[in-house]
Order: C-alpha cells, then structure tokens, then sequence
C-alpha cells in the first residue's frame, strides 16, 4: 500500500473540529495524506484538539482553492454520496471500492472525496467521480458524520491494503488519464459540441453530464485520451476548412 | 438483524461529546441500544448537540451503575482493545467478530464494549469478555476516538446483517447498446474519422480497433448510442455546410 498516493479529500468542511477528526482517523488507518478545498476553519484550534496526536497530518494537510486543483494528477476519483442519485456513475460500497483504490494507488494518486457537512458534494463536483461511493447506513437515518465518513472509508482502505490484494488487471499498457487530462477534454468537447450545434447553449449541463458520465465509466488510457483529443482537433480543422490531406493519427 | 439484541457499551466515558457521536454513529448503522456505564457527562448538551438527530437514541439509553449490570442477559461479550494483551482470550477484528455476534444476536442478547478516553477496558473488564476485537490499526497510532471505534463496529454490524441480502446493482434505465448497434456507430464513425482526415485510409485497421477497444471497456446504453451517433450526424452537417441551427439533442 502506497498511502503517498491516497488522497483523502474534503471538500469545503465548515468545521475545523471535523477536519481534525478527520485526521485523526486517516492516521489511525495508516494513511498520510489530507486535502483540503476551501476549508472555512483551517487552521483552528478546533481542528488541532480534535486531530490528538495526529497534528503532523494536519501540518501537512493541503489546501486547495478548487476541487479540480485537489484532483491534478489523479488517475481514479471516488466520491462519497449519501443520496441516491438518478443520473449517476455506478454506486459501490466502501467494501467493494477499497481494493479498486488500492490497486490504482500502487501505481498512482487517486482521491477520496468527502462533502460538507449539511449538503454533501454538489452534482457537479460529483460529475468528476468514477464512482460514486454509499456506505450502507440506515435508510431512515443515513447521516454519517464527515469523520465517522472518513473513518469508515479509511478502514476499508486499510483492510484492503492488508487483504495483500492482487492489482487490478492492467487493461492498457498506457496509465488512465488523469482528472485534469478529463476536464481538458470535456472542455474541447463541449466546445466542439457547440459549433457543430448539437449542445443546447441554454442549457449545457444535462447532455454533459451525460457524456461524463459515459467517458468516466470507459476510463480512457493516455494514449486514448490522445486519439480522442485529435479527433476533437480535426473536426474543427474540418468545419474551420483548414485540413490537410496527409494527416491523421 | 436484531438490532434490540446488539447492546453498544460504553464503559465510563468521560465526555458527553463523544457518547453524542457514539448514539449518532449506532443509528446510522441502523443499531439502536446504547447502554452506558457510569456516564461522567450525561445526559449533557454536548451529547445532545453531537447526537445530532439521534437524540432518539440518548433518550433510550440505558445508564447502569456497573458493566455487570449492562451485561445481564447477554450471552456473547466482546471487548475492543487498541493494545495487545500478553494473557488474553481470542483476538479478532471487527471483520471476524460481527458475524458471529450478529449469528448469536438472532437468539440473544449480546454486548460490544468500548473502554475509557485515555484508558481503555480495565483487565477485569476485559476479562468479561468471551473474545477481544482489535481494529488493525496503524501500530505508530493506534488511538482511535470512542465514537470512531464504535462507528467501525457498527458499520461491521451492519455489513454482517446485510450480508444475506443480495447487494443491488443499480442499473442504467436504458437497455445496453446491442452488437448490432455499435457496428452501425463503428461504421459510422469510420466514416467521419475519415471524413475529418484522422484515418489513414490505407491501414484504418489500428485505429478503429483502438477505438473498439475503448467504446466496449465503455458499454454504452441505448441512450448514450443515441448521442453518440448524434454528436456524429451533426458533425457530417457541420462538414457539409447544413446545419440548421435551433438542433440540438
């Protein structure tokens, strides 16, 4: 296990006792490694008494003003999710995503995300999940607290970590793209989807949400990322009438 | 799963926050019998604030004046312990326990017992108990806060109850693409591919199995196929000067 690569991520925490909390618990699970975007109490007092002996995780938190400044370089985004979503990225459980999460960090970051306290993770910071992660609470009830989230979440991990897990089988000989590889793309997608007319400018999220939801689950490798990229590329050549013959791959 | 058969003991805690947490997390995990030995803090608003919705569970709690009090009647005791005892019964983790407690709690009472802030179980305490569990803790930090242990516990409960039930598989509302389907988009985006320059006619081969590799590893349903051509009609029309505008999805 790599916790270097494990990227426990909260995502606009309103408390700084949470935030301690929270590392508290990653650091009883062996991790290392808290981000923080946007935190409204960081540093705090609070955080510092509720962390316990676990302050050097917080002396090395790191704090971010975006989730997709969080996510650089990550290769598998899992995000924790209390509510069943209609239009969403398939769901596990932490037993189920655990070992999947392992296996990647063996190779590369990837991140965990947490919400806020009250309303969770907005559908659009969703959106940038592979997964969407429910830990199977109480159906009249499910209101973990972030830290008891984080707890459960870090156990799985550590159990997955200890479980000697065979890595996941590599499908590719190029690593997945990472988060920002993603959001480049969707961004040359998006805009191409417009000038060919087929993206309702009014309303762009609904057709979006539904292609990252379609590219997150095929996970395309870097050198797919690429093929992708240039095919974005020559459509504009196309429409632009600049394209040479002779070009391709 | 009975849950009115699964006591969650805490022995002397000192601080109403974290018998607050505890009641929390046992909701959460769908548990709901909290039995407290000589509280220092309860009832106490710090229980109630960190309670948050499970005062329920607070109002129902039972206070004993001795562990043996809140053991009456329970027929399997386990005790968690964060240090390894040189003379002791069984130690289990959480994983290895709650089946068996789950098992016997469809018959009869049993207990979970949670120690002290600083201290833990005494070894009178612990020597109440039939096995001791130990959550496999990072050894350089073992200190888990009491509502943490209790949160990984219950949520071990609570995985062991669901275990017969078969884990729902969300699926896509739409039907998956067929095989037929996707050679007519395979077809059809060899024509665009071409159309924009991207494929080298003379060997179109590797590409397009690139591409076949990543579409499949995708799996798109019916609707997503429905985009996908879509995006591609559209791009025939940006390329032939014939896009009306006002298209769209």
């Amino acid at each position: 296990m790599r916790p270097e690569h494990v990227r426990m991520v909260l995502v606009e925490p309103s408390l700084g006792a949470n935030v301690g909390a929270a590392a508290r618990a990653i650091k009883t699970m062996g991790l290392d490694t808290l981000h923080l975007v946007s935190p409204r109490q960081f540093p705090h007092p609070d955080a510092t008494a509720m962390a316990s002996g676990a302050d050097d995780i917080l002396d090395r938190a790191q704090v971010h003003e975006t989730l997709d400044d969080a996510l650089v370089g990550t290769t598998l985004v899992v995000g924790l999710s209390a509510r069943q979503r209609t239009l969403s990225c398939p769901v596990e459980t932490p037993r189920e995503s655990a070992p999947r999460l392992i296996a990647e960090a063996e190779q590369r970051p990837v991140a965990v995300l947490f919400g806020r306290e009250r309303v969770g993770l907005t559908n659009e910071e969703l959106d940038r999940c592979h997964r969407l992660v429910q830990i199977p609470a109480n159906p009249d009830y499910s209101s973990l607290n972030i830290a008891a989230s984080v707890q459960v979440m870090a156990y799985e991990l550590r159990m997955a970590g200890l479980a000697d897990v065979a890595p996941e089988q590599p499908t590719s000989e190029w690593p997945p793209a990472t988060a920002d590889d993603m959001e480049r793309f969707y961004t040359h997608l998006q805009r191409v989807l417009q000038r060919i007319d087929f993206l309702d400018p009014a309303n762009p999220r609904a057709l979006m949400r539904r292609l990252r939801l379609f590219f997150g689950r095929a996970r395309p490798d870097h050198n797919e990322m690429q093929i992708l990229r240039g095919v974005l590329a020559h459509v504009e050549k196309g429409l632009d009438g600049t394209l040479r013959r002779g070009g391709g791959e």
